[in-house]
């Protein structure tokens, strides 16, 4: 099968984020291609890989970046494909605010879809959803993705009712 | 045809900016329907509206709200359908900065596609976009949509290179 | 004694700040009940915890989640009953301040009584304070508690003019 | 019947904001007694009125106060009644973040309440739901105060979906 | 004379700060272009301007922009010559903290030369610096420039010794 | 008598928060001089200025500016007096921050004494204060001054106990 | 020598950064007194600490804390001395912004001459000036630190010209 | 060949980030002289540097400095030549906010071109890109270098494409 959804970072040193997208992506069904594009310094590369995205068959492209991070907003200004864009809190970053604020203020006509500071694995999740509102399989798989979750929540739940927040806490 | 795109907001003082959303994806072919839910005023109305939604054969839910902006994370946590967050700058809002962070930051598990503050057109462009990924019509009126935006650059700026700024700006 | 306050909490990495609370309420004679339950991973969990918390006796609700905190929030528009919101930072937070305005800057009509970032203990001290308003003993361990605080503060402030700052802070 | 809720403000200044929690707590079914007392410019009026709050019959106070907002904070050292803290943000406050952290962020032991920048409406229902945890009469005020919240959403709601959003717009 | 420094803009409403840097050049005896390249809406056109920019004869860019203001960083990801970065406060910016972020906080190896909010004017200024360390005439015109500064805060500074502040305040 | 605090600002855009402090030492009887000396536009002036102050007889200057508001620390940097900062919110400023954080964060070794953004008037009272340490002449006027702030604040509150919020809201 | 100075503050975990202030002012011959004053868990301490200061013979009070601090602030209600506020960035402060707001932003009529984050040592300086201002031998001590302070970085500007810096970043 | 640009900053401590800058104009082949210059601690050193600088033929100056940092704009104000400000995030700083702000939001007339936080890398590049306006040498270095950085961007792309991320990340 064809890749779904591409995944871009910048650089390298954003890969330990940008794999939790690949990672749930697999867990969910859905394929993916996997590359560095960096907008400042192979800005051709990334014009190339943004125009010819939709007809390598991609659904959504998942762009993220560090600092001044215009990867997610340019590679959305160069495709019709829904980009979404994952702020990544790099070395010299002032807390995040940096790459939030470049990748989630994007001007009239050219849509990021934003998530949390990091949050590679809920750009996975999210292209997912893109992917399943129109793929009955991949809408299953995150049901019950959803479904574990709860389950979760609830398992902890009763062992933290059953121990005692004292027992729990001392483990 | 059916509704393809949903678009809700936590308070009729939020229209203005939702209904960006409504207009842009009229210009560019997506039916849509629209309507208040309120998390915190109508959380029955709104746990009914996003467990229906996807059975109602929407693809996409785009959601408003200013303030402590718990509608469009709460949606998300009821469908499996990708939901766009509108952080709106309310009157009390401080400037905005609590709508961009409840929508923005969800926990792993569970995003938003967060767009930029009073970002309702741009929210309405990428529930289009995310459409278009399935559907060529809608594709290709993105991508006449994005080269009207292209053309309204190149006409200011010949306007602009051949009357010369003084005579622009005192027009 | 069936529980007078109600301390949930998002995820069980909330634990270490959400059992200050717990803590706290012991040292000052009222009782509690302590669990885990997620806005946004068992929703219907939270909306009947929150639904039968009055009948089942409780004064107050202490709530904590970190991120885009939705728990406080929801619960507290499903209640009558005050809820305390606990800003948690966690760790993708935007230094706290995603929790903060998340919990605080609710809309007109839905109130959470919010105390500071990771300010487990306070909320705890606060829920007493609700209950010896109308509760004659736990407002005497109030006063008494006030009375420790401040005999410490004395106490360390004896020491330091006694022994001086050099002796103390090489001690 | 004797004030139950005590609200206090630094400043004459603050009054339109704080009148929202008089005007709402007489919708609400609830006493309460209202007038100036300033932490910075008048102290000793300050530690006696906390001091005396408890005898004088009072289940809680909410104080407003802008900029360096010491008032709230100083009350709540002074009672062990709860203490709900109105962020105003006045005319050199900045953006009203020096409201919200002056009162927010107490230390350990000495909680404050904190509601939204200028939410005197959200304190003065805060106030009503303390008193209604202990009073069934206020509890079922509180209850269809919800409702009525709730009807507000559904009618307008259903006037959006009838009219339409360009009719209603245009209003 | 061919133009030293090219000024460029995202939107023509970005054109009252951008004249700025056109008015003080023209003072400074420094020859410019001026014209409106969108990084979003036109990035072709963005890369042919600034890949021909250094064999037209230009010294350096003067580029401005609002929002998540990518044009400054990518312009200067296409180009060896110096681009100065003007962070515009447009309509829906969160107070310019998202345009100067965005084009401060450059990644290592891609820098811009970013000035005040709204700063036109310096950086006009700047670009003049920038040609005068290499043009005698420039950096004589520099130094009167400054000079007026001087003799006007000096003049002022008299005006208001000899009148008195009553005098000049109800001027 | 010859002037015991000098006030300068770095513009007269600054003036009308900086006669504030004026006005307020005239009421507290303590001589003063003012004037315009800009720190980036006469800088020979600022330190012609700074290194005459103390053999002049001044005992603390007041120095305020906006931005990037480098006057306060600069200047003393230039002498032993006392130098208290005033951030004045400038029209480019982003709403003060940049003059609080420029004149507030000195690094060790050179402190200013820094109050509230366009805390002109409380300038002027630190600075009485001050000449009040050693002048009982001042300390008492400074005492009359407390004095009439709590007075006006019990008038305040005497005139809303009586006529109630309603009567002094719709004054 | 009765003290000139008193250095309090609102908890000994505050103690590293104000034993900053004690150093300096020994080493600038500067008399002080050393205790902890806490706003809100002593007030009637503070109160008493205050009311009597300039009888006790004090020119000038230093107070640092941290979080929501108050105690600069009440401190300078409650004497006509003038106090230096030192905001503290304690454990659960919000990068000191919260402590820095509480200090710095006091309402007109009670300034509070407030230093940098964690700036007991420039604390102790601002003191030793206003002593300085009328006290020769203090004015003298204060010029020879200026001096010292001038001549360590000349010193160490000379070093690394004369190594090289890659010398001196080796060692 | 005599110094083009000149490196400064306020403090040793500096150093490890200024000496990015001299790093990189060594590979771009610029000439530089490095040393320290305190506005606060030498200001007269600094007043002779800056009005020496462009007589001694330099290009331009490169400033850093941390905290409330006036350094860059300073000698901005004493030299036609143009300055480059370096935020340099020290021990106390806010988060870096008070660097950047204070060297940023220089008033109209005075630039300072600035850099991201800790940039000290980018500001040698910056120079270079200044110097190379002029000469074709230093552009041509330029270019190259650029074309190096797009190298090492394809070179780890390639990698991470043939070994896939699950290989690169448990290198």
């Amino acid at each position: 099968m064809s890749a779904q959804v591409g995944i871009i970072m910048g650089s390298q040193s954003d890969l330990p984020i940008m794999a939790e997208a690949a990672k749930v992506l697999e867990e969910l069904g859905v394929s993916y291609e996997l590359t560095i594009v960096s907008a400042h310094r192979t800005p051709a590369r990334m014009v190339e890989y943004a125009e010819s995205a939709k007809q390598r068959g991609l659904r959504c492209i998942i762009a993220g970046a560090g600092g001044a991070a215009h990867l997610p907003g340019m590679v959305a200004s160069l495709t019709t494909l829904p980009v979404i864009g994952v702020p990544v809190k790099s070395s010299n970053s002032i807390d995040g605010w940096d790459s939030i604020l470049s990748i989630l203020q994007m001007p009239a006509g050219i849509p990021v879809a934003t998530v949390a500071l990091n949050g590679g694995r809920n750009a996975g999740i999210l292209a997912a959803s893109i992917v399943g509102a129109f793929d009955e399989q991949v809408a299953e798989n995150l049901a019950s993705f959803k479904q574990d979750l709860k389950s979760k929540v609830e398992d902890s739940a009763e062992e933290l009712e059953k121990k005692g927040w004292k027992a729990v806490l001392s483990l």
